[in-house]
């Protein structure tokens, strides 16, 4: 039987890694092989296109090569990674997927939804997440606890009205398709957070 | 005015280079600036994502990634260098462009034509080269020419047979494509070609 293919999304400074790690262990807990991945990345040659996509360069970027650049990471990450895992029946756990995409380069970069639908669809066939945890947060939040952590990558280096269609656009898709995006809000306290999200995978065990 | 896009294209061991700077010449002479430039390439992410594409590596790579890193080179390209240079009216001549894409990832991988068609469409809308001098040369003679100049990237270390489909991908294309498509016989000594080449490009600069 096939594994579950679950992504976690949000903005910079939601919480990602921390409950990634919860989601991680509770599927662990009941039996399930987890493989933990993260995009841009999780191949060789997706993390050599992450360092490429995040490193900051005075060259300004076409937001297609940007967008043609996460696609082409994603689409090794599906070949090497992702596919063969869910076909031997383990779980996946994705750090951002394409409703990253969505996001960043659609919602912030206000680049039009149509070429990221294309590509998606050309990239991932009839492959989509089996559930999407959504980490919410304000933004103004988001970006103090993310900017205590050090250097600036260049997406972090946008300025706050970017991260506001980030989470704006990420909002609108939950709106879109709220069986598969559960919406987490992640300004209480960590264990009111994980709550939401016990809650949403055991939605999910059972389906 | 805007200026003329020329691309050059072939297998391994044409003689790209050397065409290439005799139509540089060809067009100086005539008092055009020139922009001479290079897929996968021509600006410095560009040049990145050529170095990811051609190091050989122990990892297989996707067919759908390597694609669309080449439409990501792209995209930066006509961004950065092309469509500036036309739109002041230089003259850009190109070594390797789409119809290489079409060559050596559909013809060559194997990989259907409809992706690359629609990238294609994506990335460039209505933008085509306005002449392209296919440089063509039985395989092996290519192939001989080629591997004297030393270490093979990870293209040239691909087998005889894959060089074939190239060839034959690029002649198919000429033959939908005769206005735009010059087949060019590298075979007989430079002088011949080269007047095959003055030939095509006369032929333009009166259209």
């Amino acid at each position: 039987m096939s594994g579950y293919f679950i992504t976690l999304e949000g903005i910079e400074g939601v919480g990602k890694t921390t409950n990634l790690n919860y989601v991680r262990e509770y599927l662990e807990r009941r039996g399930h092989e987890v493989v933990v991945t993260r995009e841009p990345g999780g191949t060789p040659l997706g993390e050599q296109l992450r360092e490429l996509l995040l490193t900051p360069r005075t060259e300004p970027v076409s937001d297609m090569a940007e967008l043609l650049m996460m696609f082409a990471a994603r689409a090794q990450h599906l070949f090497a990674v992702i596919e063969p895992a869910l076909a031997r029946g383990a779980w996946v756990l994705c750090d951002r997927f394409t409703d990253a995409t969505f996001a960043y380069q659609g919602g912030g970069r206000q680049l039009a939804s149509e070429p990221v639908a294309l590509l998606e669809q050309l990239v991932q066939r009839q492959r989509r997440p089996d559930l999407t945890l959504l980490l919410d947060l304000p933004v103004e939040i988001g970006l103090a606890r993310a900017h205590s952590r050090g250097t600036p990558d260049r997406f972090e280096t946008e300025r706050v009205e970017f991260f506001q269609r980030v989470r704006d656009a990420y909002l609108a898709r939950a709106a879109q398709e709220p069986g598969r995006i559960r919406v987490i809000d992640a300004e209480p306290p960590l264990a009111q957070v994980q709550q939401q999200i016990d809650l949403a995978l055991s939605g999910l065990e059972w389906s």
